[in-house]
């Protein structure tokens, strides 16, 4: 095995510099002073052209050859044969994108994410515009470098859900959206559920406490983790045992803070849940952003707005804000943070409109990579789409096309993989139950060792090692299914709303 | 000049590698959970190696010496001829340093800081041990590859102290410890100043508020900058648009984070005040760190420990703390602040016996270097030391030999710039005054900008373009010199405290 202990040798360092990168970029979206940026974008450039030429490096191509003859009478299982099967695949993909495009790509996303913070602060979409028509263009460059059978947007998403297609988003947001509009019809005809509650005066401290008391509880480990702030939450990691999350703290809307660390610290256990054995390889990573989004929305919506959730965290939290909550009873704090509303900001959306949100910005992506949209007419036709889909226009674009920061980041192709993830996590939360026997009991016993051990067992641990598709197959004995989460939402939503 | 232009490209990308390091090592002391501490090892060693590289490259070489044809004809003191004459002098230095020992160094390095932040909380030496002995190893081996006339001490002074020796650092320190104790003995003899109204209750928060409002008042620039907390105060830079300090805070000792801060922020004025057109190369920095202590100094003490300062900020600190200071009058807290008293810890000693505190571990490197020391007896020869010098014998290692995260970086013959610095200070705030004619009613009517702005046009901007002698003589007329130092010290104290 000795090319394959040279190729992990090289692959360490690889992952060393991605992981630079990767810390950059959150001390950018957490502490950088606004003056640091233009320097920034330089570095960011930088590491991801090294990044690229280390992994483009012709004596890798080498040792993944020599590596793969090594490894060819291995357990087609085993850590070592993944790693030299998905660093080949990487590294395929890699050789196709010019050196010089990722490093024009890193230095415009990191001024674009600049521009993007300002212009939402400011709601200006005409000082975004120049940034998001490169970001765009250097994308579409990407996907043609990238290669593609039916659509460049397929090049696109492929990144971010591999051996996925377009056609075959659509085809399941068809059937979604055809059997979504009757339920979001169906609630809008009941009485809406009172989320006054939510909307008190809760303090940031008290709020950041709670949910960091929660996720610790879930098995965030904040030995090897953290959270901080941020104008947009996400995750990251730097390595296995070093994850951070980020939220952001609404001091009159108990939602934002708490469902934000919930969905991030998800998405969190998963990376830190990744097997050691893949450290400082491509493969310590989630497999795919679906499978990601599955776990931040388990947590979030599965466990996080379910009733034996609030069984056993509504006294804790009444303790936290008697003034605010003493006099609100627990069936109806629920009610409140289940409310379904059609509104305008994604992630402060219900679990059901909440798709709506993700199949606007697909269709406008779709149309942006096809040419048929430019990035001029972008508010106007995200307002559009909002009219139709939800019956909103945002009355500003901060509310409306600049509420997002992935463009920015030249995530595009990247937004169809929420609505997956949350089809995935009704799948895996379903074998979870059935494998556990009492979930519900155990939730509502605050006891989440069990479930954080299944994911562990079944998701985690594996990294990038089985795509989704294979663990979706190795769990379920099946694919992608939206039947499982429209007979949650309808079974949830109609006992809510009594459909 | 198109050589040089494409020199300037490649020492682009270089200090884009070194900022990235800075910033994953600043992480490392401010916001890191402490399972990220292997991880970032290898992440550091592998930009040390990468940052190494690249420098040493022979293409920089070629391009070097081409570069230096195109600026032959330019003036000596242009940014061309400084860039090219000071990048190969870096280059030269680098080249006798193998990447491996680079590598080795910056994981060992790495895994001591870890190593020394836990020691120090749990008061055990013998965890710390085996890193720093490490350390030493590879340090020295660092400095037989640099290579050295006298001794390798100077070749690991000529890292902070360019064509610094440590027999002119003896020669310099045998003097003014001649100077020093007959004035430490009069101030022992003379009762000693009240210091108690330092030592009340003063809130955390307030602590910081008011530090960080005096340091925007001197033109700390916050959208350049930032301040977080750490173990150890430090100051760091990523780009003259991204400097960062950091401060610790001691709830029941007022001047712990106050002169902490007012420290790292002269640091960090000379980091922003270089001149932009240096960006992005080695350039971008302080010239040595006798010069950039100079600066935190001249902040600290000739300005935040003076008389006119606390004319001007004693009215506002009692505003912010009633409680604990209300009753104490202004010429109260000035002897407060400047008592002087043999204490265990450097960064909290007085003007004056904080050369002691560096003369020990002057004396100490030395002998680690010669081998007539072993990193084992280090904890008794500190002790010792401190007995004799300060007569104070350290109760615990966390408040001796571990106290300073120096050597856990490698950072040895690093302490004596401290001292130096000192006396560099009085040498240009005399000057400065000479020049601006009233300064001291400029610093007690809280007018900084024009101190500031003459640091900058006779310090700062040059960033590395002339050597610390080199600045000196253009500022001066001459060179290092101790008596202004001594003339201050002795006029000070000898009036604070009647002698």
């Amino acid at each position: 095995m000795e090319k394959f202990t040279r190729l992990r040798e090289r692959l360490g360092h690889i992952a060393d510099v991605q992981a630079a990168q990767a810390v950059l970029s959150w001390d950018q979206e957490t502490y950088m002073p606004a003056g640091g940026g233009e320097a920034r974008a330089h570095q960011l450039a930088t590491l991801g052209r090294l990044g690229h030429e280390m992994l483009t490096d012709d004596e890798i191509g080498t040792l993944l050859e020599a590596a793969a003859a090594e490894v060819a009478g291995l357990d087609p299982d085993s850590d070592e044969t993944r790693i030299v099967q998905v660093t080949r695949r990487d590294r395929d993909k890699a050789v196709r994108v010019p050196a010089s495009l990722v490093s024009d790509l890193a230095r415009a996303t990191a001024l674009a994410q600049q521009a993007w913070a300002q212009a939402r602060t400011q709601n200006d979409f005409a000082s975004f515009r120049p940034h998001l028509e490169r970001v765009l263009e250097l994308t579409l460059q990407k996907a043609e470098a990238l290669g593609y059978e039916e659509s460049p947007y397929d090049a696109l998403l492929d990144e971010y859900e591999p051996d996925m297609k377009a056609s075959e988003v659509t085809a399941v947001f068809t059937h979604l959206r055809a059997e979504l509009v009757p339920l979001v019809e169906a609630i809008a005809e009941r009485p809406a559920l009172d989320d006054a509650c939510l909307r008190r005066d809760f303090s940031t401290a008290a709020q950041w406490a709670f949910g960091e008391a929660v996720i610790a509880d879930f098995g965030f480990d904040f030995e090897r983790g953290r959270q901080d702030r941020s104008a947009h939450p996400f995750s990251t990691n730097f390595a296995t045992t070093d994850v951070r999350i980020t939220t952001r703290v609404v001091e009159n809307f108990l939602p934002s803070a708490l469902f934000g660390t919930l969905h991030e610290a998800g998405h969190a256990m998963y990376e830190q849940g990744v097997d050691r054995g893949l450290d400082r390889t491509g493969l310590a990573a989630g497999t795919s952003l679906g499978i990601h989004e599955s776990q931040s929305r388990l947590w979030e919506n599965l466990v996080g707005r379910s009733e034996p959730f609030w069984e056993h965290y509504y006294p804790k939290l009444q303790g936290e804000f008697p003034d605010q909550l003493g006099a609100i009873d627990r069936a109806a704090f629920h009610r409140a943070v289940n409310r379904v509303e059609p509104s305008l900001i994604r992630v402060e959306a219900d679990e059901i409109t909440y798709n709506l949100h993700v199949m606007i910005r697909f269709e406008l992506e779709l149309e942006l990579v096809a040419g048929t949209l430019a990035v001029a007419d972008l508010p106007a036709a995200w307002n559009a789409k909002y009219e139709e889909a939800l019956g909103l226009t945002p009355p500003t674009d901060a509310d409306g096309v600049l509420q997002d920061i992935h463009w920015s980041f030249g995530l595009i192709g990247y937004f169809p993989t929420y609505t997956l993830g949350n089809l995935v996590s009704v799948q895996l939360f379903n074998q979870a139950a059935q494998d556990l026997g009492d979930l519900e009991g155990q939730i509502g016993n605050g006891e989440f060792a069990p479930l954080r051990a299944w994911l562990q067992e079944h998701v985690h641990r594996h990294g990038r090692k089985f795509s989704a598709q294979e663990l979706l197959q190795r769990i379920t004995g099946g694919g992608l299914d939206a039947e499982p989460w429209l007979d949650y939402a309808r079974g949830k939503f109609g006992a809510l709303y009594g459909i």
